[in-house]
């Protein structure tokens, strides 16, 4: 095999073979094809995007060049979800102990915030002591024990992604629907799961703002997950706006809290109860979605969710304390209200913008390096559609420093846009279900 | 300025500014930015192509990595020519010395065999003791001497060429005619020229094997040099069968210093008469194409070239009594006939595969490190549409090994297709010129 030639070849738009492209990641994985070869092929691909069997071969190559998790042994279905990324986007912390507590297992590997979009770790880590760093054993033993494991991607997990992601980041090569089904797909089909929901996410404040881009996407990784013997779904769900009140680590904590207390926004509490409700379903732990989102619903209403919450805590060395006294999570030392400078109906959010208002501020990274302030954020009041006069409260900034202050409320300016006449449009919280 | 931000504007069709394809190339070639990078950015430009603004400024910054050289003090102007490279072409050595003993001064910074083609200075170094390496303050006093310089690309010049060159060998971007165009005219200019005549070949022996891909570079070319203010002129010539009747370095000497005696093939006489006559119209010492192939023939008619000839090879430590006894030329050991296989009519000729036939027996690098074999090549007795009866001879393999002997005469048999009946097509020479 002749790297040049295969680069060659995927550039004039002719297909690569699953033996070439599985040789391809492994050499690449063990460092014998160097980063400007693997750069370039990066390009032709998103030049001359690849064939279904090309993404399902690569899929499967970079999810064997790491450990696969094997929980056969445990005695119900595994599932999980995975959101391809927005604004107040938390639902994983309310699904998941939903899930966990109904019964099947939700091995859940999961990555930090991404641009303006938060991350479930970080999230995590805003409660005192939680540990995400579990290594595979300890991961083993907490979900066996409480159903459900909260980690981040280790080493032994698809290492070709870790390589490729970065080179992907410095390249200029991130936004291929392809190499973004293969990444997401390869790092979720190493949690040794049965089935897995996804909520891609459309707007303003998702990396697909487009939702036929968003449906293409979600296509892609339903095919790809399929082709690899998955019970899969996707919700194309909305993200127009931010989901539910509150951006910001340890506000997004206290928020899932009081939706697993039967409290919290309707958007919210919604959509986590749909995307339990499809795992329910595919984990065969409900005949049908209806079914699951009844049990979903019990979870909350019975309180096991919340008790399960407290569980996985415990189990990961947090302070589950948080769940009965919120206060007891990180707070900002300042907070400013954001306030309308006109009166009329809130028009339209630029949801990214409202997301790197919470970067800004701390709550997300810029550089790498950066670390996060799980205390910062926003505790946001008005949704689209709603009525708003002069000097009414938008929202309230969390704050610890004013040294970007001025940039945030200057994001939040710019985000909402206040209209004198009220949009007849209905708002729709979940656009399309591809589950074929 | 984010290299990836570059990578990704580029990548989306977007237009980059000067400044920025400056900044680039400068950077690159301090070691600022890793191949990884550049070969996503020539990826993306195979995809999206270039503006005419943004080639004429990458150009001009790969021009400006090195040194310019400057020959303004020589009192008349400097002219050159370039070829894209075909199969016993030749015509370098033998316009060269017309040119320069009409006057003008030829500064010839030229290259070695790629592929199945030959270089000229593979060629000249079958001369004994003809050095191609002189230094920069060499070359000048060679040129101002004889009027002409024939040398090979120091580290000096174009060194941003000699970077990404390595890199489009190895991520399977060389067929970009915008990064060839660059990549041609960033050395060509270095030569401190004031007008440029290419020689574009198209043909089965040509990296361009169809007319609209030769004329597409050449007009780029032509463009190219003439917003750096160069007197530009593109010939379309044929390249359907290999030029002259020889092929392999010292025999190709030989046959330039035939036709600069008044003798040769036509077809190699022709055309280095067309392209002289070119060069002597745009380096004004002609008042026109017709003006300038009379003082080309004269040349020749005069003994003058060739007495140049003899000049350029002593100033440059050059045996010049190759040319009174061409036989002090490397010869090869054995002689093979090459004889038809069946009676009829040369349809055609594979013109690749007969340069590779002579790359094969030694007469070039099938890798980098490869030595060259001057002495091997192969004596050409049939052009396209002659009769041939069967176990006439095509041609004579001079070679010096049996080791790949049968690998040449596989390929020669490939090569030559005979036909039973003759082609009515008249066979052109030039195809077209383009000057504007």
């Amino acid at each position: 095999m002749r790297v040049v030639d295969l680069i060659r070849r995927k550039r004039q738009g002719l297909e690569l073979t699953r033996d070439e492209i599985a040789a391809l990641v492994a050499a690449y994985t063990k460092n014998e094809i160097p980063d400007y070869q693997m750069s370039a092929l990066l390009m032709a691909i998103l030049w001359q995007k690849l064939s279904r069997a090309e993404l399902a071969a690569l899929t499967e190559a970079m999810l064997h060049s790491g450990e696969i998790l094997d929980f056969s042994d445990l005695p119900a279905k595994k599932v999980d979800k995975h959101s391809t990324g927005g604004v107040g986007d938390k639902t994983s912390l309310i699904l998941a102990p939903i899930v966990a507590s109904c019964g099947l297992y939700v091995p859940m590997i999961s990555g930090r915030g991404l641009g303006h979009s938060g991350g479930t770790l970080d999230k995590l880590e805003s409660i005192p002591g939680f540990n995400v760093n579990l290594s595979l054993p300890e991961f083993r033993r907490v979900l066996a024990a409480s159903h459900c494991g909260l980690i981040g991607q280790t080493a032994e997990i698809a290492p070709a992604d870790k390589k490729l992601y970065a080179l992907r980041d410095v390249t200029g090569t991130v936004e291929s629907p392809f190499l973004i089904c293969a990444s997401i797909m390869s790092k979720k089909l190493a949690e040794g799961i049965d089935g897995l929901v996804l909520d891609v996410k459309t707007g303003s404040g998702a990396f697909m703002k487009k939702k036929e881009d968003a449906v293409f996407l979600a296509e892609l990784m339903v095919e790809t997950g399929k082709r690899m013997g998955k019970r899969m779904v996707a919700l194309i769900t909305d993200m127009d706006q931010p989901l539910g009140r509150m951006v910001g680590n340890a506000l997004e904590i206290e928020e899932c809290i009081e939706v697993l207390k039967g409290g919290g926004a309707e958007d919210l509490g919604e959509l986590s109860l749909q995307l339990s409700a499809w795992m329910l379903f595919i984990g065969e732990r409900a005949n049908d979605v209806a079914a699951g989102y009844q049990l979903a619903q019990e979870a909350i209403s019975s309180g096991h969710a919340l008790e399960k919450l407290r569980e996985i805590i415990q189990l990961q060395g947090g302070d589950a304390d948080v769940i009965d006294d919120p206060k007891r999570l990180p707070q900002a030392k300042h907070k400013l209200e954001f306030t309308a400078a006109q009166s009329g109906f809130i028009a339209s959010i630029d949801t990214e913008r409202v997301g790197t208002a919470s970067v800004v501020l701390g709550g997300g990274r810029e550089k790498k390096e950066d670390t996060v302030d799980p205390a910062v954020g926003l505790v946001l009041y008005k949704k689209l559609g709603d009525e708003v006069s002069t000097g009414e409260p938008i929202c309230t900034v969390h704050y610890n420093s004013d040294a970007r202050l001025e940039e945030a409320i200057g994001l939040l300016r710019a985000a909402y846009h206040i209209a004198p006449i009220a949009s007849e449009l209905p708002r729709t919280l979940i656009h399309q279900i591809i589950d074929s």
